[in-house]
């Protein structure tokens, strides 16, 4: 049987409506399925675990070159950590040789500030069955971050609005296949710089209960962040240590314990509850701003995504070990940082990945390179012993085409088979970042769930291996009416949300509509019929008195 | 920075005009490399190899219980062999248990004749710089296979044609990510059924110098094609013997050498230049048409994709584990068939998979299951000491959306990481099979190309690693204008021939074309300017006259 045989064979009414039929009958039960895995705040959820070997691209010797190349980079080239006196004054206590802002770090002093981190932690959520674990054998999948336009549920593309933000929110809060709520999906440009993160912090809050992003656009508004923190999850502030010094003074009042498997890692009572993405400014400098907020959220054990942003062969050497020894050694000192503010801070060895046009100039995705990167990232960490960034789905593609479904899905099957453990641009990523899509962020939640099965394994049993069926049914039999396949039909197969898999016929007269124009639909129903989840009164009033005094206080313009 | 900062950095005038300062530079270099590359019977083409490690999904476990379900089907349930008596008087002799059409296998008797196939071979094409090996490292990568409808390059869909089938050839010619021109890449639907086969033959030869495929759907037309194999490249045909005795009968004219690099398992002499598609008819049966295939095949050492079509679901166990034993058993019954018939006949441990939809019956495509079948699949194929074919650029979507992309990517990713040797349908392939479509051939050989960036891996040396470009340009420089970036130019990144990397005002300007539109005026263009590769004037005339004297012979229905 040739494959279009095989299609229109099964595309027959006889085969429809036997499958009809077995659909008819279990219906309810699926829909109930649907409806419970959709709603936030409804029952256990169980984070995704990775239970497939690990790929791992380097030989031991290409690892270990890289792994030199970087220790050289901070010897002997250094990192710059510009316009922060006290970063300088943290790095010469500790060791370093620090000439101007230029600061070379031996590498005993690097490996020795990284092996305190943990090598994985909670995050903790304000419902507690939203908490994810970063690191081990756990994934976390959270929404693009950054993007100032959005495209509207009607495809136009236009400027980001809090209410997009809101929707935003409201929707991956609805995807079962992703489990951390982000920062800025998108700019919410009609409100003021120096105010967003306060109304991004409330979205979070109000529209999700899943674990969220803090801001790093400046210290004070870190620190804002930290404070509405303590407003929705209690203390979380242990004070803080101002040198590199153990610190133990810290107790947490509303706390539920050590803050990460790792426990004996992590000072007894503190939660780390924001994970917040600082991106290094590469070639080799650490920013005054970045700085500024990575010092606020360590001091508080809040979590640090520590992420050189690569553009590779604009700001890295065009060749890829080039590009990998540089941004490993960003990546290095930017957690070796961490620890040196504060002993035991949550990081994660981050990245952006880009390689870049050498026609054009502009950020390429979905490139040999970027993937070779992104599992070598995976690996470099695990050496180190910290949790990964990487991966995403991620297109430099201005439309929802084909070109956006393979460098999506290029980046993060690669990245999830390199045991990738936080995932940022995991859905909704458009337009190299400059486009949060509502319809994609659908889509990917579909592809991700195809990435989850496969996370999952192999499952042999005798069950599985269904012998009494093979035999019951033999030599040209067929599988649908037994006994069988109707047992596994409800866990049988991702049933993608935006499918579509009628006659040719059928689709023409549906309208032709694309796998884009489909989820915008599921897009908008998920977003109507959203109900926010459960959230304390008194929490909720706290946060907004927060908020209101500080839009007071602050000015509409950033200068 | 945050990644839209650096993208509207990079496409900020001053940043554009300094790459395009280098493209403008080196733009004829560029040009002149591309239209080599892209032109057949140029220079010598270097079979891409998979440098990577290869990914095993499997546990030793698992896998082990995959192959005793697998043998228990053989031996307890068995595999019918229809409509070829012949076929079942081979089983018979070499020991099987025949009753009726059904053939219980022993395990002893399936993996003794499973352990005459070569692990790897030659397939030779015309031009021997386009021969190919199966096996190994080496990655084979042919067009889509059978599809009756054509996407035109003006994105109509129709039947195909002779024409088309032409083109299609002509433009997997011209992609330097194919190596092999497959087959039946659309039906020339206004070719009556019992000729299509001499047209297609005569296509592949006239308008392309690789390896190709022939047909399978009757013993005659397969004779055919060994018949026009001997015109094209002499003695091919080494008579055969019947039984499964060694057979040393056959010396070859023509032949350059042993059939591959596994010559010890292959008789001197004989070179194998057709390699062919036979399906199995799911579950557990392999009917007269395709024994009659591949009869003629091996006896004449002509390779065979043997290849169980896995409906999961409905020709098969819902279940994966179950679906991947049935399947196995099938692959192993139908490759040891094979080497009944001749032992050595060179065969690839195929599969055409697909999960069914529950709700309509219909095959759906880069879900977690096919996935994991595949990756399982090159993991067996390995431990039986053969090469494997699994992959592809499959998508059930009706049009090249971004399911499309995400479809055809996660399959094909992951084949190349489990170490696929040969895929098919690995450009062109639209709505499951049922359209071929010229815009995604250009598409799929661009992400092709990426994949094969990955598959050569990361090189590392003092060249690479770069440390002394990282030295000059030190933090917050430059890399653009640095002449190990320059010196690196021409090699770095894959440019795809679909790219569009300007900004959104420019993109909106020149029409919103998304990458199937791009990739369509790609598609014209490289058929357009085709020059076929050279053809020895003799050659084309004995395979002309070959085929008038058939298409006279032959009816214009098939009975």
């Amino acid at each position: 049987m040739t494959v279009s045989g095989a299609v229109q064979a099964f595309a027959m009414p006889g085969r429809g409506s036997r499958a009809a039929t077995l659909v008819g009958r279990r219906r309810g039960g699926i829909r109930r399925a649907a409806a419970a895995r959709a709603r936030p705040g409804v029952g256990a959820v169980v984070q995704p675990v990775n239970r497939i070997p690990t790929y791992a691209l380097l030989d031991p010797a290409a690892e270990e070159a890289i792994h030199q190349a970087s220790m050289r980079i901070l010897e002997e080239i250094g990192v710059d950590f510009r316009g922060d006196s006290e970063a300088l004054a943290l790095w010469r206590a500790a060791g370093a040789e620090v000439a101007g802002e230029r600061v070379r770090i031996p590498r005993e002093l690097a490996m020795a500030q990284l092996a305190l981190a943990p090598a994985r932690f909670t995050q903790h959520a304000r419902d507690p069955v939203r908490s994810v674990e970063i690191g081990g054998s756990n994934l976390v999948l959270a929404p693009v971050y950054g993007p100032p336009y959005v495209r509207a549920l009607d495809g136009a593309r236009r400027r980001g609005t809090l209410e997009d933000l809101e929707n935003f929110i409201k929707l991956a809060c609805r995807l079962p296949a992703l489990n951390h709520s982000g920062g800025i999906v998108c700019e919410p440009q009609d409100v003021p710089v120096p105010k967003r993160h306060l109304e991004i912090f409330r979205a979070h809050v109000r529209y999700s209960d899943m674990p969220f992003m803090g801001a790093v656009n400046a210290p004070d508004r870190a620190m804002d962040c930290v404070e509405m923190a303590r407003i929705v999850f209690g203390g979380v502030d242990a004070g803080g240590a101002d040198t590199g010094g153990t610190d133990t003074a810290g107790t947490d009042a509303g706390g539920s314990g050590a803050g990460g498997a790792d426990a004996g890692r992590i000072e007894t009572g503190e939660r780390t509850v924001l994970i917040s993405l600082v991106n290094g400014n590469s070639p080799l400098v650490w920013d005054a701003t970045m700085l500024g907020a990575m010092k606020v959220y360590a001091r508080h054990r809040q979590a640090l995504l520590v992420s050189p942003f690569i553009m590779q062969g604009a700001n890295t050497p065009v060749t890829t070990a080039g590009a990998l020894a540089q941004l490993n050694a960003e990546a290095v000192a930017g957690m070796a940082f961490a620890q040196l503010v504060r002993p035991g801070t949550p990081v994660v060895y981050g990245n952006t990945l880009a390689t870049v046009s050498m026609q054009s100039g502009a950020p390429t995705y979905g490139t040999a390179e970027t993937v070779i990167l992104g599992l070598a990232i995976t690996q470099l960490a695990r050496r180190y012993g910290v949790p990964s960034r990487t991966g995403g789905m991620r297109t430099g593609s201005k439309t929802c085409d084909a070109d956006a479904g393979a460098q999506s899905m290029i980046a993060m099957l690669s990245a999830m088979l390199g045991r990738v453990h936080f995932v940022l641009h995991a859905a909704g990523f458009l337009e190299s970042g400059l486009s949060a899509s509502f319809a994609k962020m659908v889509m990917d939640a579909d592809q991700l769930a195809h990435l989850l099965g496969i996370a999952k394994g192999l499952d042999v049993d005798d069950d599985t291996l269904a012998l009494g069926a093979i035999r019951d049914v033999g030599p040209s039999g067929h599988f649908f009416g037994h006994g069988h396949t109707i047992e596994h039909y409800d866990s049988a197969f991702y049933r993608p949300m935006t499918a579509e898999t009628g006659t040719w016929d059928q689709w023409v007269e549906e309208g032709r509509r694309d796998v884009e124009a489909r989820a915008a639909a599921v897009a908008a129903s998920l977003i109507d019929s959203f109900e926010p989840p459960p959230l304390d009164e008194s929490v909720a009033e706290g946060l907004d008195e927060f908020v209101a005094r500080r839009s007071r206080e602050l000015p509409d313009e950033a200068f």
